[in-house]
């Protein structure tokens, strides 16, 4: 009974939308089913999908987009692309998933969760004792169902665990999408809000459009509308403002990297938010899984920034936006510090540093 | 040996770009010659103006934009028009006239510029003695003529009195645009920038792009480019992480109305830049003319804020941004309070609150 729009799930043969592992479904073909983001907020169009090129098309040009959709769709749509070989000796089979493994997981080689999928899958798969390719075949299905359930779960624990600092009427200030298109299903950012509807509370939210890319105004308005939330797009500039105007009660944003000490890295313009919460004493919040937390990094300052094209920002929208030839600066994240930010929702509660405390083990 | 390009100037039959008076140029027919500024990022047209209808259109639909710039238009303008009427009785020259400055200063009905420049010019006209409908005309150029003197004025005086805070290699940042493309000649908030790079030193300017109209990147990037300042094109949402990042030694912003307690009405966005600034300990100075302080008005809570229609940030790019039916909060303007502001760069120096000490008269 999922409010959001699915955003990445599996499809049987017979057309049902399955996100949990059955005999019956391990034993059906069937396909990954992704919202083409892209088409967004102009139009719903879901991809079905059981082979190799289409799969990679769909994550390179970010049909489907945000790590742990990406996860998702990598593992179900292996298992779809594998389902279709044709009878193969248990050897030839696991040459050939490795070889396509290896394809798709260089579809976007800085997505971490989309190597990390598609390992995990063919390490379970290989672990599972399969004695042929038949038995290989529902291994693997089993483990890319499983990587789709674990994060149905997570949503749903950082969900709950950021629900109490929602009452009923408070308003929420997001920026770019850490909702239910970036995961498989409540989102991390938006899975509070998603809940407190769900227990009747009324919340309104703000969503930052989030420049260059507008992530915040064409994928966070329109789930969140779907979803029945009442919701109000701003350009990034006036976030000061609706502070200001004492609009916001809250800030939850998601994370790309948490470093040990909190330092978080996030889409571009959340240090800013984070620096005007503060101005105005309003809570900051990020909310994540702990899989996001880089214990390795003592702080920030180790997390890479990726630097993207200006053409982004002057010739984003099929209309030229500034001169020819002159310069840009298009950072695609910035990191917030540590003491900008109020608590960090995970599925183990709400944290705050210092992580990694002795012998906890990621 | 202006180094921008003139956004308003009066042409001679001739063919002369002039900014001054003199005996020919006020026995001389002429139009008035606006920049484009719709066309602008991607085209240099000017548009040469002698009739009313094309004159309205240019100021309504933003050829012509920025408070001063629209106050030369229309003193110009008017010349231009007034200049081609047919041989009349002075009584009925003047009628001809205030029916045509009645038309010309409703063509935006909020900017204040507008009317009190056709205002202006019709007084002095009629203040100066002309016994004729041709001393009528020539009176009437002149006094629109010295609009734009004195607006020329304006912004050198302005620039010079910022100059100093201008060192050589420093990096200034600026929202929207209170540049030559507002004002008739170096801007305001861009003047000491132009009057810098005159002087030889080296100043680099990073360009918030401002949504949603995005005169930032359109007109502050193409008029610094064109005059060879170094210039970069930010989102907003970046302008939090350039400071970090130790890019940016000075702000200068424009204002549309500053009160009495030095409350800046400008920009919407500009609010959000001054309280980034003040976190990164960022000098952050107003420039505008001294006329643009209101000092009717105690403080900010007084300056209404206009509320744009959403469109301008849902389908702003040729392309819908946001889902339909969303809705939006689109305000033109915020306020920065006094003290997020470290000075008020004007044609009388550099000023600090409080303003309109006794007896000053505006």
């Amino acid at each position: 009974m999922a409010i959001v729009q699915q955003s990445v799930r599996w499809i049987r043969r017979d057309g049902r939308i399955v996100d949990g592992a059955s005999p019956e479904t391990l034993t059906q073909p069937g396909r990954v089913r992704v919202l083409d983001q892209t088409r967004l907020p102009g139009e719903v169009v879901f991809l079905e999908i059981d082979e190799l090129e289409p799969l990679i098309d769909a994550i390179r040009r970010l049909a489907v987009r945000g790590a742990p959709a990406i996860g998702c769709a990598a593992a179900l749509g292996l298992a779809a692309v594998a389902g279709k070989y044709p009878p193969l000796s248990l050897a030839d089979f696991r040459k050939r998933l490795e070889a396509d493994g290896a394809l798709l997981a260089a579809a976007r080689p800085t997505a971490v969760n989309l190597s990390w999928a598609v390992n995990r899958v063919i390490r379970e798969m290989n672990a599972s004792g399969a004695r042929n390719d038949v038995e290989a075949k529902r291994a693997l299905l089993l483990a890319a169902l499983t990587v789709l359930a674990e994060d149905i779960r997570l949503c749903r624990a950082i969900g709950e665990n950021g629900l109490p600092l929602l009452r009923d009427g408070m308003t929420v200030l997001t920026h770019c999408n850490a909702g239910a298109l970036a995961t498989a299903d409540y989102g991390t950012a938006l899975a509070p809000i998603y809940l407190a509807r769900e227990a009747g509370r009324r919340i309104r939210v703000y969503a930052d459009e989030t420049r260059p890319l507008l992530q915040g105004a064409r994928l966070t308005a329109w789930e969140l509308q779907q979803a029945g939330v009442d919701v109000c797009v701003i350009c990034d500039n006036m976030a000061g403002l609706v502070m200001k105007e004492k609009r916001i009660d809250l800030v939850i944003v998601g994370a790309d990297r948490i470093a040990a000490n909190g330092d978080t890295a996030n889409k571009i313009g959340t240090y800013s938010v984070a620096v005007l919460a503060a101005y105005h004493q309003i809570p900051f919040y990020v909310a994540a899984p702990y899989s996001t937390f880089d214990l390795s990094l003592p702080d920030g300052k180790g997390i890479p920034i990726e630097e993207r094209d200006g053409t982004e920002i002057g010739n984003g929208f099929g209309r030229r936006t500034a001169p020819d030839g002159v310069s840009f600066y298009n950072p695609a994240f910035d990191v917030t510090p540590r003491e900008l930010i109020t608590g960090y929702i995970t599925e183990r509660g709400i944290l705050t540093p210092p992580f990694g405390a002795a012998g906890e083990v990621l």
